[in-house]
């Protein structure tokens, strides 16, 4: 990679996959052990779970920006001044990522998952694509490491996979849980009673499994009929296989 | 890994990602390099997609082992017939693979994409999974690549991602068209002119992008509407994208 020179940087949008180290590709690995900036997001006072991800490998006297979530904690989703921080703070990020690169050097940010599925990067990517050179490389999402850890394969044939998010309402989840053949809910965590009810509802219950940390030290897996937490994780999610026709 | 010895050897059914050797998993990477028996599907006379891939890290003197797909272009899919020549083919593949694991050896099985997403490994590991050790290696999948490849996110939000195969019926490609934000179809091929209904019908048409090859060094990416093909390559996904709300 370019180190410090007059001409531009380029920032690299760098998939880590589901959590474990080897679980990335050659190539981000590649990338991450010859950059000499890296940038993260994390939640303010935390590591950042992408830090820690790489940080065996990440090189001696690396620079590192850490992107901080404000705390939004007590703003609705809903409200307009949530929208309005968020969208300094990435604004923020964006002018301090091209300053980086403006002084000719590279930066690699990481980021959990696949960079363009449900990612933060791409509020970065989306401000700055027309403007700077940027590179994304793809990753294991968290949800193929999610369906592997069931051992039991999400899709064959012609089987409808359908991807959903616990945000949204329980009368949509069932709509679309009753009508797929498989289906993965991500954002499980303070959803997890509605998206029960929805899989319930649906007849699909006996299918459902649930993975906290997929592919990462920790991980769980369990039939959510025999899940007795009424909170998930933030890294949890549910799997409703397809089936063989 | 185990050579031979008098222990039972383990099958891995180890996912290759999309196509491009830099983009399979760390993981994957370490486990053919130092594997002394393959296993991959194949159309008979070709080499193997998946052969390919790894064509260069493999080890000297491994052995091998092409499980050739019965031609069956004369059989419909409806066809019992059809069933039962791939049933016997998936039959004889595990005989074989467990005599070389019963030997001692370990088989590192080459799946193109994600072993669990609509590959052909299932068929194996659904055979095996209660008879003898079995480990999957996730992977990133054919259509990561192909959303990467667009340069737009596929997901933002709470946005619903449904993935379909060209495979079903127009009718059913478009109610799940025009009732997602964002749609990944896969199995394009022979199937391009009724996708490009069913998108056209469900008012998307000006959204869709097709990918040939994604990852691939051969990569094509295109707006649907500027692709003048009739039939597309077996390697092609297409791609409608969700919008941030």
């Amino acid at each position: 990679m370019k180190n410090v020179s007059s001409e531009i940087g380029t920032i690299y949008g760098i998939g880590l996959g589901p959590g474990s180290v080897d679980l990335m590709s050659v190539r981000a690995d590649r990338l991450i052990k010859s950059c000499s900036f890296i940038a993260f997001f994390r939640k303010a006072g935390r590591p950042g779970h992408a830090r820690q991800i790489v940080s065996e490998i990440l090189p001696e006297n690396v620079k590192e920006y850490a992107m901080e979530y404000p705390t939004t904690t007590e703003i609705p989703l809903t409200d307009p001044r949530y929208k309005k921080v968020m969208t300094s703070f990435y604004d923020e990020c964006c002018w301090h990522l091209k300053s980086v690169i403006e002084s000719g050097e590279d930066v690699c940010v990481l980021c959990e998952g696949d960079p363009f599925f449900y990612g933060s990067f791409m509020h970065i990517y989306e401000r700055l694509r027309l403007e700077v050179p940027i590179e994304v490389v793809p990753a294991i999402t968290g949800m193929s490491a999610a369906w592997t850890a069931t051992r039991v394969p999400i899709t064959w044939g012609d089987n409808i996979l359908t991807i959903l998010t616990g945000t949204l309402s329980e009368k949509k989840l069932f709509d679309k849980i009753s009508t797929t053949d498989a289906a993965v809910i991500m954002k499980v965590g303070q959803n997890l009673g509605k998206i029960r009810n929805a899989i319930t509802l649906a007849e699909r219950e006996g299918d459902a499994f649930i993975v906290e940390f997929a592919a990462m030290s920790n991980q769980f897996v369990c039939r959510l009929l025999d899940y007795t937490k009424e909170v998930a994780p933030y890294f949890s999610i549910i799997i409703l296989h397809g089936k063989a026709k």
